[in-house]
């Protein structure tokens, strides 16, 4: 058996950012070490090609009968900049105190390195195990996994033979508090960029005689958010889940502290949607945001310029059971309703991503049809992470989005056990990323009895 | 007699970038040619220190009963980017067709060289003309005038001893038709910059639970105009001077075509103060623009995040009577007051300007309280104009600002005979500006009359 932390070291020598065109070598070399692992645990691996970072398929194959699990995880990184605000080196991996430093230490090569060792530990342990075990792990998650869904469509009937899908790219809010991530939100953007005069035009020469295209977007954008804080476009709330009795009391375990929460961001006040908490509105609320906006003159100082254009970037963050073609059209029918007859301006699509439930099926008041491995599977997890992290787990919606987890439910009909186990002082997408190496090994052994509780005896 | 076109290209050969510390040569040479002509032509000449860009103050003494004429001007131009958008490089002159093209050719080197130039003449042919006067040519117009207003305290005493002012900095409709400018708009601006968390955060682990600043920034922008297209500041319009009936006729008589108007700024439709037609708008009536607005991320693509800041560039141009203290006052308060309590927000001055306005004595239903010689000045403007051009020149307020023309008037209590020379098409401020030698040549002949008729016999 090998030792998870040296592997993990070795995994995040290889700088695989999958958005520097630069960084090709390090993908190659990521995506090598995780093949050739998973080879020499006895998996049968397959280098799907795509049109940009190929994903890694493989197989422990086995009787039909057996419980079938797909396990998850991503092999590519964020860019590490800025590289100067790192203590070590991104690339070269380093413990201090009881984490390990590194890029991709959290996100997703630790989590990842926790499921693959505790799989190398059972199977060394049990290599009669009977477990259908396919990995699945693509090298484009930080991009926005835009080969992904292509791929879903082309192994399809492969890979709806499985029961349903684990992986661990979630938060968890202390060391022993592990949360099974039960709902993901969605996603909309769009930018909407409008347009006055041909080209911009002197404010004294020309000031008075037209709207402004920054006045256009600030009306556009204003009209968005009623004052208590929902958002103004009809409709939007329509499809919304209600969020049921154990969501709350859930979120009531965990305990958060309002005024720390505050703090931690910086900001005077909240400001929610009336009747929920922070807590509450992050996770259970779709929202409306502006990521950006922009026009005419940025610099210091002034130029007295009437600015040709103006723009801004718009994202809903959808809940259950918003669909992302209904948020679309109903924010694109108010948008055109609502911009002035006197500029020219046009919508520009950008990605979207389903919102995500999937209901414990023990908390469920209202039983679904839900796959039976797929119950085993969550009261195995329950059970493990009570055991080993000595706290049972919590079951709560997040507020970000992993749009590839709706793109499996819809494509192949599979739901997924996300097993949380990142710290909110990991720093992911941050300079000094890092592991908890408590949490790993803990994670592993959680990991380990899940898979052979799922089996059976 | 020097040849006036040679002398102008010899002026902008000079690369007077007063913004650019680079350009400090081009600065120099074209101060001490502009010294140097001037005292080849009898002026006495002093090169005025400044914090930074000296102003040349040129004076022709003489008899304390003799009218006294400051003719105004700047040396200094606009820098010439984006030089590959020059058909010729911009301090190499040219003459193509009827025009010189080169940087600064009619801002504000050819029509300062036209005054130079008539006075040069006038004073070959009558050089014991009966009249007083000081050139003052400054060399930091293109930054807003900073060392001016000092300057101006500095020589109060001497300068106030002239009778009235006499600049070409405006501009005309066309070749054949001068305008007497008779009223400039002010000028108030501030940014504002809301904050609301510390650092830029997740839309997804966050969105939901604060004000985005962007939110907080469209709020209080589109708070700032009524759906017809007032400015929204309580008070804003209380000390507005009404129109009076001569300058709404002396509009008709521009005959501007609204249509055309539209297609040359290139907008689909117009939008006004109510009650005002364009040409009016923009020289009657104050308004309140946004000059740049920004936040968060601008980018290609997407970025999902709440920023920690954004931000919006306002400018305000103000009418007679209104006055830059009271405008920033009111529209300090009213952002005080619509902002919301969980951002952070400061509100940052810039620069200001005072409008100005001149009754021509002829035009004036209510006689003022000024200077006779200023009466006699208007009178032989009037009548020189009508016989040099074939048309009698538009006394027309304008919508831009030139907030040293209102501070000579505060600080030296002398008014401005404003004789635009340029044209729409001499592309000031852009590539390939130029100057037209026909309305040189008739600005030369119409200065020198007007000069000549002001000495009296």
């Amino acid at each position: 058996m090998f030792d998870p932390v040296e592997k993990l070291k070795e995994f995040i020598r290889h700088p695989s950012i999958s958005t520097d065109s630069k960084a090709l070598a390090g993908m190659k070399g990521a995506q090598e070490f995780v093949s050739d692992l998973l080879s020499s645990l006895g998996f049968k691996v397959e280098v799907v090609k795509t049109d940009l970072h190929p994903i890694i398929l493989a197989e422990r194959a086995g009787d039909p009968a057996w419980p079938h699990v797909i396990i998850y995880g991503h092999y590519d990184v964020q860019p590490a900049d800025p590289v100067a605000l790192w203590q070590t080196a991104p690339f070269e991996p380093e413990v201090r105190g009881n984490r390990l430093y590194g890029r991709g230490a959290a996100d997703n090569k630790g989590p990842l390195m926790t499921h693959i060792s505790a799989v190398a530990r059972l199977l060394a342990r049990r290599p009669d195990l009977p477990l259908r075990i396919t990995f699945m792990i693509e090298g484009e998650e930080e991009m926005g996994s835009p080969s992904f869904p292509k791929f879903l469509t082309a192994y399809r009937d492969r890979l709806k033979q499985a029961d349903f899908v684990f992986l661990s790219d979630t938060g968890i809010p202390s060391e022993d508090q592990i949360v099974l991530t039960c709902g993901l939100r969605g996603l909309v953007l769009c930018d909407v960029e409008v347009t006055g005069s041909t080209s911009d035009l002197h404010s004294g020469l020309h000031g008075g005689v037209l709207r402004n295209p920054i006045q256009a977007v600030s009306e556009l954008c204003a009209s968005l958010h009623t004052p208590e804080g929902r958002v103004n476009v009809p409709g939007f709330y329509d499809d919304v889940l209600d969020v049921e009795p154990w969501e709350r009391e859930q979120l009531v375990k965990l305990g958060g502290n309002a005024d720390k929460y505050r703090e931690f961001l910086g900001i005077k006040a909240f400001h929610t949607a009336p009747g929920f908490s922070p807590f509450e509105a992050v996770r259970f609320q779709p929202t409306l945001e502006f990521n950006g906006i922009g026009g005419g003159y940025q610099g210091e100082g002034t130029k007295t310029v009437i600015p040709s254009k103006a723009f801004v970037k718009i994202s809903c963050r959808l809940v259950p059971n918003q669909t992302p073609a209904k948020i679309r059209e109903l924010l694109y029918r108010t948008i055109r309703e609502r911009m002035p007859a006197d500029v020219n301006y046009r919508i520009i699509d950008q990605h979207e991503g389903t919102p995500y439930i999937v209901v414990p099926p023990h908390r469920s008041n209202t039983p679904k049809d839900q796959s039976p491995v797929l119950a085993r599977a969550f009261d195995a997890a329950d059970t493990a992470i009570a055991e080993v992290f000595g706290k049972a787990p919590l079951y709560l919606r997040e507020g970000g989005s992993v749009p590839i987890i709706a793109d499996i439910k819809r494509e192949l009909g599979l739901d997924s056990v996300m097993m949380g186990l990142f710290l909110p002082e990991d720093n992911l997408h941050a300079p000094n990323e890092s592991f908890h190496l408590g949490v790993m090994e803990k994670g592993m052994k959680a990991s380990e009895l899940i898979l052979e509780r799922l089996a059976g005896k």
